[in-house]
């Protein structure tokens, strides 16, 4: 073997050349862009938006990394929260052809960035080409003293600890065998410091610094319920009050749900207000909608004096922390001709030729008792703070969770700017994006920062369009940025699924958005199966949006006692937190509907079988995914259904089962492994 | 109708406000953001990378365009050559939910740089909304007013031709009737008018300029032949000269040729020269390995004197170019260690701590002839600079064609610099990069700027692992930047196939290389059917490489013939001229596979079967894609077998073919389509 004892002195040299201090060779050089990185998974348009994580998640990086030439290369995720100055590093591994993965914990609720670093190493380099010319009996005499320049490189860069470290490595190398110092210097223990404090030759970043904001657990898992805070009373002929929705608070709190949506709770304007069923001539006590925001008692940041004071509202919120939940105010950025605004900035707004102010339209329908702000008009970027100012102030006030009307109508730079904005200074912050409209612009809505989304699943009823567009949520790139809110009706959108369906259209409805989505809502009077609509449209009849009401809230044929277990079948699985482990499965007949969620480490398993047909029982063969369970073909599994209680004690794959729309049209499934124990092998 | 006349005094003002010229209103403005351009296509990693398209070619280009709420928006394509400081415009057209498209004549064979523009048209708007009134029977006096306003906007920027075009049409709106002044600003001239000149709200522009390389026809279309100049003589103990090649020029023009590359002509290193079969001890004759470059003689910019001087070279340029061809020379950036530079730039050099250069090696792999420059060592500008001017030296003598050796193993930042400083002074200047490597480099490199790539296709030889490869070079992004080069065999690459098929193999091969690519090449010795390897290897016995060698072009058992023929129907085809067109299509069996080339506008339709299997005959059913080729299912269509000649009238899809390896492997069938005449029609 032509192995080659070192020079003493060199040894001398490289340890001396340690003894001095420096700065972790971290620091970034000239980037050389050798090597290449590039397809960064996940990055939005170019890193122009931010994906989206949530707290406690760990964050998986990959790319396509790599250099010309055969030395061995090396790289690090650098990643930062957005108040943090300096980067920290985490490591990436080879995958498989020329693909790197690493991940990061994602511990706070705060924005980070992140980008990658690539670079040649050096001493590994060299470690794998001597060990071939060893393994090939080559001389390698000289290679032996390159290996020391390159330890004599670090060594000048070195801060003390890790001195000290290779200085013990290195006086090792002083040995009585010759193969001694070809141990020390090609053994692991070297290599792994050196892979850590080792030169790194060719440094190259990856051009852009990108973005991922890390909301909190219910920007993910939430179960949503809207009201009217006016329409909690008993008196069909007056508002109801904050205090009237504290009285139902339990009741709503013991459905399961734990974000309450209020519509606005502002002044109402008066000037061209609408009456009951959208009509233009109201009378002198009709309350108006709600969306038609500001009068002279005050706008965006005032509470309407019929439902309380803002003592009142403090009340609430606290009321509501109680109980475990959360507020959600509505954020509608329309004003009422006689907003406060109107006349202070008039700036804010478009006047006509005619000297008239311009209402909201979309001609040919006319809006009189709204009118918009000019986002691009003179003065804007004071109109911009002042709507920040207006979710800051309710934020001060304990609001964390804003559902946004119509963003799509409104600049998209606008909601990017405001959005950021707020959360800098309240992370906790949630925006929901109530925008049906075109799937691009929803989309954009998503990427420029609304927290969650409202979606077309109001609309999809049949097996293959609901598998086709939660795959679509679920498996294309718009998982990394689009959180959707499946809300099963609104005030606007009484869908003819459920007009026509009855209760069990209701319980249907529920179920998927309860099951398919981490985060779902309904509009109250779901739960009674409220269903009459004005004949050929989704408009509720007698609609709340521009009359008070008062509603029976147990009142017969209501299906509270459904969707209570529902949420509470949703808490007890921990595989309902996540959406994104969707996963749909065979079931033969057309109208069931057959889908898991897993934990990854498969300690929570549930099966959920919907039947989609309102009407009629049907009966089918699902297949179960024996697999994907982590079964072998012959293993047995325990089956409880979770809405009825039966269990069962199930092997193979495919089960029947009979869903009747009026009995039982959900059947969900909760999977237990047994852990058998084998006797012939030895217990742990 | 709601209908108004406008006050006179607006037309006068709106006439005498034109009467200013101005620039075009094309300026860009500050950027708002507000319209939405995004999802551009073609663009290359976030416009890291430009495109390729050859001189001619409509570039479509299409982007996802929209803004908030409902205002009318319009888009253009700003487009420049490299050597313009202005932006040309190409109108840009809604193709579906939010797509648009537009395209750009792309004339010159230049680096072109594209991007894109969107904006609010409130002309357009104002007059969607105003007709939406009108027929809703709503008043628009005020409307009309507004209209005028935007004109007036408008008239202020009009340059005097514009200017006098609008005066013409706004005195129309001065007459009688009152519906005259609606019909005029409501009306279609006017509409066009304000579409060009009109005002731009909200100007947002793409955030990226983008590129795309326009490279000569020769770049996609092209057969190259390539020689050892020195193998192209008679006597087996010297070198042949380039008069030797001038004489084989009508030879390999009249097989269909029209690049022939020559492999390094260079001096060649005397220091550790290779012998015969690659041995490391040469006799004193011995003319050693051409890519072991320079000696004292000279380096890169030297003619190895046994070839012949620089006259001779110019000679040998200038009647390739009367024969229609052209010469594409080896640019392989190592050196042989008495390569010149050594001693002029040692720093361009690595030496080791015994003071000797650094061979290159893939250890436990030496290559003692030749040493690498070191890309990244001191003065390394120099040394880039060296380098360019190598090729500026060749392109200067009049070669315009590099096929660069090892470009995976140099790095990427320099090809990318030194491609492009090439084709600022010859744009006409074609890469080819000889990267057998990973795909990602592969790849990496076409990015880059190469103009070609040898690819996997030397390896690829069942009917499926065809489809595949052929298919992601097509239909996967890569096509927009990777041009392949199939080569069909290499002075390194001698295939199984070819060595075990005999002539149906070479046939085989060579027409798959030939129909399925724009360009594609052969090796010297290929047409001879040349098959003899070193055993257990991929390696020619007896290589040129490393010894003078004397071919008898006639040899018995050669496929001149039927390689000219190939030639003569890739020309004869205009079909042939494009890669991006080729389609697979049904062959029943599986050692045949089936492919076509038409021309958009079908009036070339070509389609290619192959028997895969050079052992055995077989026979199938043919599938032709009636309606792709714009027939009905009972149209007859005529087929001429281009390499045999029969012709047939065919009707349906279902034909039965047998392709017997050793007569006619492969079939190549011309479609033409009968223009029939119905007498029960009228004539035209």
């Amino acid at each position: 073997m032509g192995i080659t004892t070192p020079p003493p002195n060199d040894i001398r040299r490289i340890v001396e050349a340690m003894n001095t201090t420096g700065p972790l060779p971290v620091t970034r050089r000239q980037d050389s862009g050798r090597i290449i990185v590039e397809s960064v998974y996940p990055e939005i348009d170019c890193g122009r938006y931010p994906v989206k994580r949530k707290i406690g998640d760990e964050f998986e990086i990959s790319a396509d990394i790599f250099r010309d030439g055969h030395d061995v290369i090396a790289a690090s995720i650098l990643y930062r929260a957005a108040d943090e100055d300096f980067w920290r590093r985490a490591p990436m591994y080879h995958v498989d052809n020329d693909r790197w993965g690493g991940a990061v914990r994602l511990s706070r609720n705060i924005r980070y960035f992140y980008t990658l670093e690539a670079w040649t190493d050096v001493f590994a380099s060299w470690r794998r080409d001597t060990g071939r010319k060893i393994a090939a009996k080559q001389d390698v005499g000289t290679e032996l003293i390159e290996g020391r320049e390159i330890i004599e490189r670090a060594a000048k860069d070195l801060a003390n600890g890790a001195a000290r470290k290779l200085r013990d490595l290195l006086l090792r190398i002083d040995a009585d065998s010759p193969t001694a110092p070809t141990n020390v210097l090609l053994g692991d223990e070297l290599a792994e410091f050196m892979a850590e404090y080792g030169p790194r030759d060719d440094v190259s970043r990856f051009p852009r610094t990108l973005e991922v904001v890390v909301d909190r657990e219910r920007a993910v898992f939430a179960a949503w319920y809207e009201m009217f805070p006016r329409s909690q009373g008993t008196d069909p002929t007056r508002s109801a009050t904050f205090d009237d929705c504290i009285a139902r608070l339990p009741e709503v709190q013991a459905m399961g749900f734990d974000v309450v949506y209020f519509v606005p709770i502002h002044p109402i304007g008066r000037v061209n207000r609408k009456g009951p069923d959208n009509t233009l001539n109201p009378g002198p006590d009709d309350p108006g909608s709600p969306y038609a925001i500001g009068n002279e008692e005050g706008g965006h940041d005032a509470i309407h004096a019929d439902l309380g004071t803002l003592e009142d509202f403090a009340r609430l919120i606290a009321r509501t922390r109680e109980l475990g939940m959360e507020i959600a105010l509505d954020f509608a950025i329309q004003c009422a001709p006689d907003h406060p605004w109107v006349k202070q900035h008039p700036e804010w707004f478009v006047f006509r030729p005619d000297g008239s102010i311009k209402y909201a339209e979309n001609p040919p329908k006319k809006y009189q008792d709204i009118v918009n702000v000019n986002f691009y008009g003179q003065h804007h970027e004071e109109l911009w703070a002042a709507l920040r100012d207006i979710v800051l102030v309710w934020a001060q006030r304990g609001v964390r969770i804003f559902r946004v009307d119509n963003p799509h109508t409104k600049p998209l730079p606008f909601w990017e700017w405001m959005i950021r904005e707020v959360q800098t200074l309240f992370p906790d912050t949630i925006f929901l994006s109530e925008a049906f409209t075109k799937p691009k612009m929803m989309k954009a809505l998503a990427k420029a920062g609304f927290t969650q989304s409202y979606t077309y699943f109001t609309w999809r009823n049949q097996k293959q369009e609901l598998i086709d567009y939660l795959t679509e949520l679920t498996r294309t790139k718009c998982r990394e940025y689009l959180r959707p809110n499946f809300f099963a009706n609104t005030p606007d959108i009484l869908p003819a699924f459920l007009q026509s369906g009855g209760a069990p259209a209701f319980k249907i409805r529920a179920a998927l958005a309860s099951t398919l989505a981490g985060v779902y809502g309904i509009y109250n009077g779901f739960e009674l199966c409220e269903g009459r609509a004005i004949p050929g449209t989704e408009d509720y009849i007698h609609s709340e949006k521009y009359q008070y009401k008062v509603w029976d809230w147990d009142r017969p044929g209501n299906i509270k006692p459904f969707i209570t277990a529902l949420n509470r079948i949703r808490r007890e699985n921990v595989a309902f937190r996540d959406f994104l482990n969707l996963e749909f499965w065979r079931a033969d007949h057309g109208s069931i509907i057959f889908y898991s969620k897993m934990t990854p480490e498969r300690d929570n398993i549930v099966f959920v079988a919907v039947n989609l047909d309102p009407f009629s029982a049907h009966e089918t063969t699902l297949w179960f995914p024996i697999a994907q369970m982590g079964l072998g073909d012959n293993d047995p599994f325990e089956v409880e259904e979770l809405l009825g209680g039966e269990k069962h004690l199930w092997r193979g794959s495919p089960h029947h089962i009979r869903l009747d729309p009026h009995t039982n049209p959900v059947a969900i499934f909760r999977v237990s492994i047994w852990q058998n124990v084998d006797y012939r092998r030895p217990a742990r």
